[in-house]
């Protein structure tokens, strides 16, 4: 292909999706390759050149590879800096603070959020039975991370400050899998939290990601 | 106190260590506040107030607060970029790998081998029975891990790149505890990354760090 970027993952991998929101935020075009992970294809080379961790996503810009989907959204922000959505802020104090919540995604709401997915969504997807006490364990983390959203959001239009940045863009995968499942309660419940979740996942962008998702 | 900067945490929690590591590299003065984790005062306020999640450390700098260690050491090299030890690259690509191993750190290294260091270093200290099946099954998670590092220390002298930054920083207080312990023996196995683990452990700002645990 022609394509400068390519994003090598699956439409059903919530890191491989967080890229793929950067990329349409950021209005780049890219190609999609899909890695047959039913077939182990990202534990085996040439993919373990790509992700040494044969995890999904792995992501090229010309000759200049990357991984870890976090890594690879900040990196879109600083390498095309006037292209879309800026996605952050130059502020070092706004900046700092972002770079806490974005801690916060990583290390508090994606864990539980992340096992919730797995248990309720796509174990289903495989034909494989949700184990009930992980769902309610995992569930009553998560409604103790949203608690502290409910707090943040009632003072600050987003969680990393008043714009739309990469800390709401990098939660959108898992809030969109847990909207479809009855976990979808425990954002309700919370109106700040509810409001926000209507608000990020309404992006085109996030709808045109979404869209990879439906054809597959 | 007159101290600008104050580290609210504990001296046996590593992501504390982290921030008082980063203190030392960019000679900062600063005041460690005890948090009295056994009353469980990090779980109520005023500490809330610090860090909503309830963890250790909470960080001020003057009127300007933030939490999440790995957070707040970014803050620092940001904010203070003319002191000390740079800790961070300039150039966007460097940049990028250098968060590619930021997130490889947090999200491959720290869990099991903070796990690890629960089980034998910790538990122990509190009279608390160590789980084997735990260990050994957090010890073949953290020596796969090792198999990566030993590959990328094979090709640049530090994770990050070819200078010490945040991302061999972060390690250091897990690298440190596990160094005590039986798990000792997978870091050795494997001679880039035993270089590498003493290169970095015999820094002068991380000897000042472990004074810290000596004193408690």
């Amino acid at each position: 292909s022609s394509m400068r970027i390519k994003v090598h993952g699956s439409p059903f991998s919530g890191a491989t999706l967080r890229v793929v929101a950067a990329l349409h935020e950021k209005e780049l075009d890219f190609e999609f390759v899909s890695v047959d992970m039913k077939s182990g294809a990202h534990k085996q080379q040439p993919y373990l050149s790509l992700n040494p961790f044969g995890q999904v996503p792995a992501f090229e810009d010309g000759e200049f590879k990357l991984f870890e989907s976090r890594a690879i959204t900040k990196y879109l922000t600083y390498a095309y800096k006037s292209k879309g959505t800026a996605l952050v802020f130059e502020d070092l104090k706004q900046k700092a603070i972002r770079s806490v919540w974005m801690e916060v995604e990583a290390l508090q709401f994606d864990p539980p959020a992340r096992t919730l997915t797995w248990e309720i969504f796509l174990k289903g997807m495989f034909g494989m039975e949700t184990d009930m006490a992980i769902v309610e364990e995992n569930k009553a983390k998560l409604a103790k991370v949203l608690d502290v959203y409910e707090a943040r959001l009632g003072e600050s239009k987003y969680l990393g400050g008043e714009i739309f940045t990469l800390v709401d863009l990098h939660h959108l995968p898992q809030l969109h899998m847990l909207m479809g499942t009855r976990v979808k309660k425990i954002f309700e419940e919370r109106p700040c939290v509810s409001a926000w979740c209507k608000d990020i996942l309404a992006r085109p962008a996030w709808e045109k990601t979404v869209a990879l998702q439906n054809k597959a």
